[in-house]
């Protein structure tokens, strides 16, 4: 009776606890944990002390919490399947992005509510579900008595952030994170009916740049006219910063850029991913971009400026007369091989030396640095994901390069010398990083039982 | 003997009261009578009262709070003199400027202190110590037996959100106003030894611009590339409003401008207020400007564009990589004679038109829309106050076209057919609508003085 195999009685657990799993699920959510704003902090310990509570009730061994210079990084690990078994280095990330701005939430960002077919809260899709589908498709297998896999966790609280503490754990952790692979489900799927293997990803280099005008705010009757206002530069120098073909300007921007491949241009346009697609999930009623690209080549394989954030002057109700002393914007770009964020930022601070008008003081500072990296599509363990996405969804799987950074994936290459099998259960209208952030619940459940098929299969198949 | 002199009677009142009065100022600074925050609404009116009560307390008669749409207007009158007298409209705002940025004031914006010689607070300056000036003269003259002047007093809540009900009030109440002229203590000195009348005024014409991309925030890796960024649509937009040589570059932006004439030029230049003069008061290293204007001639008689705020995305702490679906400035133009608020609208919006890339959708909202105006400078009343500066400081006043925008003087022009006496005690450096706002006590007394001799001359000589 196939209704006792050990793979369907992990299936059974899952989907008869799953109102137990869903609770816990939201409880996790419940918890603010938002590393870009210190105020949050408690929270972020919180949610860290949470996860760790889990792994230990779940029976992981050797659960430790590494304080870091900022937030913990988790610790866990199970290595009962023996030497002869892999070894999967789990990764995940419990902190969330910040829900600003509040006014555009239909619901409070950490009060979890089900709209439909989603669950509607902040990091439901990037990405505690994401965590929780590894560590529950776990329990479900343990369960089942065929967890035939080792296992080590490394969860931490500064993703969103930039990481700044992971690279040195690893280093520092070489021993204790030894493994055969990492599993990240940070990366998303195309549609609810195209999983996806994320095999390439762009580099990220952040940016705050000030300036600096009048050492105070001036009355913009008195004084208007005579000081160069520093908005009025700020604008000035962003405008610069591309040419009318979405061309970026910053000295040798392009110079490291290696240019797409026709082999992979041909294998993107197979993605079907055409500008209707992105219109619809942008709610723009016209894209834009680098001349002589498609969309999926822009956002794959192209780099990109983008404002993330403008602040000066006044900016409340009414009208108030000022000419600020100061503006800051928010600025960042995504990168492609071989380009670094070193690089990025010495072109910007020439930049900044070049066009900065003279009656401005100007400061940059870097927040973020993370490589690109594309990574081998053969791997056995991507392709032992792949069959895993298939048994649940009936279709093949799709490849595809991404836009957003997941810097571990290097790191990883890098300190540890492991390949990342990059896959995930977010859809491209989660919402991730905006106001109502959702995760399709349909998908996530799927994502469980690809997550079950595939430990199950790694450990208990000698071919998956 | 001097002393028993009904004028030395009122200056010894005002001397031997001054902690009283001292005392009565705090009390009106520590209402917050924020008129662009909604938030503040009942410390408005708290303002409104405390002002109509000291109206009464005076002995002021008809004393009325007229409320309208937004905040109240305060009348009162005093018509003992008899009707051979003149009848002087005494003009002021109770309302004061945004805090904004808090973290820059070293003390409570509303919790008075005294540093050296000035009295720091919001409104200080602008213009509640002004206000009470006219007051403390008024009640000196009075306990000497010798106010022979007649009064009419408006004070409205909304000067510095434009004053959008002033108009209609003044044009409802034609009769009730009915003056010879208005003494308006709203403009300022050029420095503590240089009293000074005020002869022209710019215009000003307040904007915001919004801009939307896409319909929602985007995660910048997901789709950084392919949508038109609105910050960087702002950004550009903002940039291309000006010339590198600061010439402003909406159409026929200057078709109406009146040139300044070599003759308004030559005493504008005897105002000695030279770059060093504007670099100690902006605290730059560098000005900025129109070619071919000197700074004096820029503020007086030149209109200007300036950025008053910038808002996109998300500016807190640490990064944060989204593409903001929106982007906001407030934008303000200074006007000279005879550019037009409408005119302004016009073209700003042509040029949002003929530049906005097609790919974002943009609004233009006008928040504020005040004439520009020049004044007769040989006007009795006008002369009269020269004559009071004079006696106290023991200097000739200076004649100055100021850049800021008192647009109650076209108002009071228009509607009642009357000028207006442009003067008062506010100094350059009071960092009027900045953090840190104060007034200088020594020549906030020195005006209560000049008003004492103005109001006792205007009424007890033939010609003053």
């Amino acid at each position: 009776m196939t209704n006792t195999s050990p793979l369907n009685k992990a299936i059974d657990h899952f989907q008869s606890n799953y109102d137990l799993y869903f609770k816990k699920f939201e409880e996790f959510l419940r918890i603010p944990s938002i590393s870009a704003d210190s105020t949050y902090s408690g929270d972020i310990q919180k949610a860290a002390t949470w996860l760790a509570d889990y792994l230990k009730q779940m029976g992981m061994q050797s659960v430790q919490v590494f304080q870091t210079a900022k937030y913990p990084i988790i610790y866990g690990e199970y290595l009962k399947a023996g030497a002869n078994k892999p070894t999967i280095l789990m990764y995940g990330h419990y902190d969330v992005q910040p829900p600003d701005p509040m006014d555009e939430w239909k619901s409070g960002p950490f009060e979890p509510v089900i709209e439909g077919k989603n669950l509607v809260a902040r990091g439901s899709s990037d990405m505690k579900g994401q965590i929780l589908a590894g560590l529950y498709a776990i329990e479900s297998i343990l369960d089942a008595g065929a967890l035939n896999v080792n296992l080590k966790f490394i969860y931490e609280g500064e993703e969103e952030i930039g990481s700044p503490s992971i690279v040195e754990f690893i280093k520092e952790h070489k021993d204790l994170l030894k493994s055969d692979f990492c599993l990240n489900l940070d990366a998303g799927m195309l549609g609810a009916d195209k999983p996806t293997i994320v095999y390439g990803l762009r580099g990220l280099a952040y940016f705050e740049i000030y300036i600096q005008g009048p050492d105070h705010d001036l009355h913009s009757g008195l004084f208007g006219g005579i000081v160069y206002n520093p908005a009025q530069a700020l604008a000035e120098l962003i405008a610069g910063m591309k040419d009318e073909s979405g061309k970026i300007l910053l000295p040798g921007f392009y110079d490291a850029v290696i240019p797409i491949s026709e082999d992979e241009r041909r294998e993107l346009a197979r993605l079907n991913l055409d500008e209707k697609y992105y219109m619809k999930q942008t709610g723009t009623s016209q894209l834009y971009g680098e001349a002589g690209y498609t969309p999926v080549e822009q956002i794959g394989a192209r780099p990109t400026l983008d404002v993330n954030g403008l602040r000066a002057g006044y900016t409340g109700e009414g009208p108030k007369t000022v000419i600020p002393s100061t503006a800051m914007a928010k600025i960042s770009t995504r990168l492609v091989p071989n380009q670094t964020p070193e690089m990025v930022n010495q072109q910007l601070i020439q930049y900044m030396q070049e066009h900065a008008p003279a009656q401005v003081k100007w400061e940059v500072k870097q927040l973020s640095s993370d490589p690109a990296s594309v990574a081998d599509r053969d791997y056995f363990a991507t392709q032992c994901f792949v069959n895993a996405l298939k048994e649940v969804w009936g279709v093949d799987p799709v490849y595809k390069r991404e836009g957003g950074s997941i810097p571990i994936v290097s790191h990883m290459k890098d300190i540890l010398g492991i390949e990342s099998v990059l896959s995930g259960y977010c859809l491209p209208g989660d919402l991730i990083h905006s106001p109502n952030e959702h995760i399709h619940l349909p998908t996530w459940k799927n994502g469980i039982l690809a997550n079950i098929h595939f430990f199950y299969n790694l450990g208990n198949k000698d071919a998956c």
